[in-house]
């Protein structure tokens, strides 16, 4: 951490300030310029509140030279992170395939997608229960019944499943019933349920928030991490800009951005980055070849009649098209899918 | 709604959506022209999903006409929403201001800053028992201890108090000890606090979330509302722009947008918007000539020793200055403060 | 300006860029530190190009502690600049109104709304006349006859005129007929223009762009006052953001910043940030108080018929109504208007 | 086009609006519904101003249907436009490969750098001769001597060049002397240079502005075919957003939205997105496998004194490396490169 003081601060004051860090457990080094005094501050700087530094009335500025993330830093954790679900495994070299409907409806509905996207080579089925909903009219899920419906998907194909989670009071049954719980782009800054879910082992994805930068998005996921739940997986699925073209915009450098940082596996949605489903063939291919080491797909049996999200899902047979051609993206990447 | 159609839809084609409409309870108008077919819908469209046509491929957009919310919506309700907390009447021709620091840290700080709020003229004081922070390693709040200590400064001073909830399990806690319930901005889409928030009586103060829209802000009122608590008031405090000067973008344009579209009253926080305790002063006068309702300002007794944002607070004699300086622009704009 | 190095900087390589920056008449106070080493580096640093530095292998961060901009910097300038533009002065007490219609469109309709501006109390008449559209088969304006009207209007109400420049050949006539030349918001960083702009004297009104920093815009200034005209005045007129209820989103801390950031004036047109003309009155009393110079709107006498713009036009007897509202404002706020 | 007309509106007043939409030579068709009239407007609405229509008392919403550019419009021109320059086809098959360094900065560079990316397999020379930089006291680019070296190396390797235009001033020579004019983010807007180049026949690379649409910028390249010229290929290079880890934000989505909405090549910068150089690899491969025409790469012999954005140059090895792994995703997705 770098603290510029004011050209104005007196002896005085600057030592004032020295000793405060140093009661603070820090180390630091004062470097005396001709206009400016500038502290070198050294130690735990990750757990370090810097903010309270800038209300001083002689500091300029506080700079930070290091991430204030810790456990999900790849700098004290050089190798990737996989994590294993069922016979899935996230993180390594193959690349997982989340798919699945938007949400579940009927046994009818989801045992058969699951059939269709096991068939087609997904490695793990997705399945809303619990909805966020921008308006109180819409559908809210199936809630508990849609939950019991995945669990017997399932039962009935043997893919791991996943679901999004919406309130602190869930995460028991989730814990319990389902392979990996879902945090939303909404919720990840719901900090209350972000403690709840450190506190179980159970894989975590956690979506990048519509408006969260990189940072925000590992400081949430140290927040599960801090908690003692180190299963943490991101999800990319799209920020709010300017563009209306498409629901959100991809970010894509995003992939590279959290391999460099952070030691976390990242997942791609394209379905609802960007809300057209005629868009998910080729930004999941461009997923695939950025780095991404799975990929969340909406699918569903008859998206026309869907009661959520219809217009960004594909149908089987289309999704079966999408795994023939990232196939051989992957392998051009020195990966498989 | 508009609902227009492909130029190759056929007439049977065109019959089925026709009915389809009609089943789910609307009227419908249909427009044969040489291009094309456009639908007109009426009815209910306020809890209608019409994502669900998008997805038919003989429709080419859906457009809606009127707004998705209801209980919100000032069409039916002219008359602006006037909420009674206390004393203050929040709505009113009257400004209420909402002051104290961004959170309680001790008996005698949130006393002192409570009495010196008074006596400048606030009508509401503020204070954070549980904290929103990025860092899981930040001061995360006294907690119910900084709950206790607020209804002591309530005791104290007579002023009523407001407080951010964090989770669904301290709305019995808050609905019981607190008289004005603010739900931050990283939980506007907290859908399930909000469902319990509308099962209580108690007046509401709902953030605008970072990269909300207004319409979602509305409707997240209206999740409120839809649960039987029509006592919200709306506040703005700054969306996430590509500008870094200051921490956010306060949206003054919100204020008229706002007022327009809907009756309930709506509060400005400029502390929080800009993170810089400097431009309080400029943008709270600012937002009293936009129409504000009421203001919310960050105090702080000792801001540059406060555990959280003492760089956006400002002191008791510089809140007194404030109020002093509001007095005549709310005059001059035929109201009171 | 602050050099991270490295951890693993060799002393060699430290001394290299020391050396470096020396022989680029820098100064360099070199604190090294047990983790790494940080040169604090004092100069001309607003000359200096930083971002070669950040190539170096061995350079962690550069983190510049001042403004890259200086005759524009209030640091250099301590006091607010006052432009004069026959009897209208910008940048004092008495806030300057800027007003007329989007573009010229017959003699008849800029002298008539010319003199109902005046009437009202505007100090500057504007008129575009050359226009620049999204697309290229709108109306692009009366280019040289509009100029020409508006010289007219002026000549029969006395009232000086500002219109846009669009092109860096119109730069003689611009500066021979206008009295202050506007630099659209999409041309904000149309260097070429800004640089023949520079070699002028005549007052320039540099408007914000689209999705300029604060201090993009400033360097944008810098351009035209490097080149030797230091008249220049800037314009807010919203940023491009998610939100789309309003053309663009008005970012009134934008007046505080550059208040305290720079000494030149600044004025704000709610017509153009916002797009819709109910908004004009309760923003242009918003930016009043938050400390504007001066105000722009855009007048029409029938904007039903206007050919750009009309959505945000007021009438002549709105405008009169809106400065009969701003007047107190003003005077709540120690100003005249 | 769909005309929404309030409830109030009185039958004269329909009546009006349709007879001056007639007058504009558009056919409407009247629906006449229980609580307002919907009119749908057919026509040339391409060149229809409707803006003006918007000012109405009686009208609600004007919604149109159909896009607003023609000459760019996909549905007008069905193939692909491929254009050829020197060997080069851009916009075919083979996916084209624009490197170069950010700016000429003597002759031994300029051809060494083009001879080394020749050896890679690039298709087209890039260098910089007019800089457009944020500061005016950052290096302005050699200017004319900067054009004349780039022709040397076009001579020494045969390779078709490409430079940025900054001023209409310059149209006649590079319309002379370079085979592809490229036409820089912030002036994407510079509607004066386009309608210029609109007048060529030359080859013109149109950058994406910050802050624009998808849309907008279609446009822009309207604007330049309208005048006759119709060699135009559109380059991705990031747009604003409120992440600041990369220098913009890279939407690979427009890739699939430009190859829908229009026929133009389209070529991604993932140089400039980024700022980064590690990030250009994953996200050339990312861009390749999205349907990108070409890849733009900045390459410089020695980035660490480059004159401007070395940050995000590679070296003549880091491209041979790039080159190399392009090429099994190019086949992957059924292309070469």
């Amino acid at each position: 951490m770098i603290v510029v003081l004011k050209p104005q601060a007196s002896k005085e004051e600057i030592e004032k300030i020295v000793l405060r860090l140093k009661n603070d457990g820090m180390d630091v080094q004062v470097n005396t310029g001709v206009e400016c005094t500038v502290l070198g501050v050294l130690g735990d700087t990750v757990h370090y509140d810097s903010a309270t530094l800038e209300l001083n009335a002689n500091v300029d500025k506080v700079m930070r030279v290091s991430e204030p993330f810790k456990k999900a830093n790849r700098k004290f954790h050089p190798n990737d992170t996989v994590i294993s679900v069922g016979n899935a495994k996230i993180g390594g070299n193959k690349i997982a395939v989340f798919a699945g409907p938007c949400s579940v409806e009927s046994e009818e509905q989801i045992v058969s997608v699951a059939q269709d996207v096991k068939n087609a080579g997904a490695s793990i089925l997705r399945g809303g229960a619990f909805k966020p909903r921008t308006s109180p009219y819409s559908f809210q899920g199936m809630e508990f019944e849609g939950l019991e419906l995945l669990m017997e998907a399932r039962e009935k194909t043997g893919l791991p499943i996943i679901s999004e989670i919406m309130s602190p009071k869930h995460v028991e049954i989730f814990d319990k019933e389902v392979d990996i719980i879902q945090v939303g782009a909404r919720n990840m800054q719901n900090f209350d349920l972000l403690k709840e879910l450190g506190k179980t082992k159970k894989p975590i994805l956690l979506k990048r928030g519509l408006s969260s930068t990189i940072e925000e998005w590992l400081m949430s996921a140290e927040y599960i991490m801090a908690g003692g739940n180190e299963n943490v997986m991101l999800c990319e699925r799209g920020i709010r800009t300017f563009e209306t073209y498409t629901r959100n915009t991809l970010d894509l450098s995003a992939i590279p951005a959290v391999k460099k940082l952070s030691h976390l596996p990242i997942i791609v949605d394209p379905s609802h980055a960007t809300g057209l489903r005629w868009m998910v063939l080729p930004l999941a291919m461009s997923a695939v070849a950025a780095g991404a080491d799975g990929i969340m797909i909406e699918v569903h049996n008859d998206p026309e009649h869907a009661k959520c999200d219809g217009a960004q899902s594909v149908t089987p047979s289309m999704f079966k098209e999408i795994m023939e051609k990232l196939s051989p993206v992957a392998k051009a990447c020195g990966r498989e899918i």
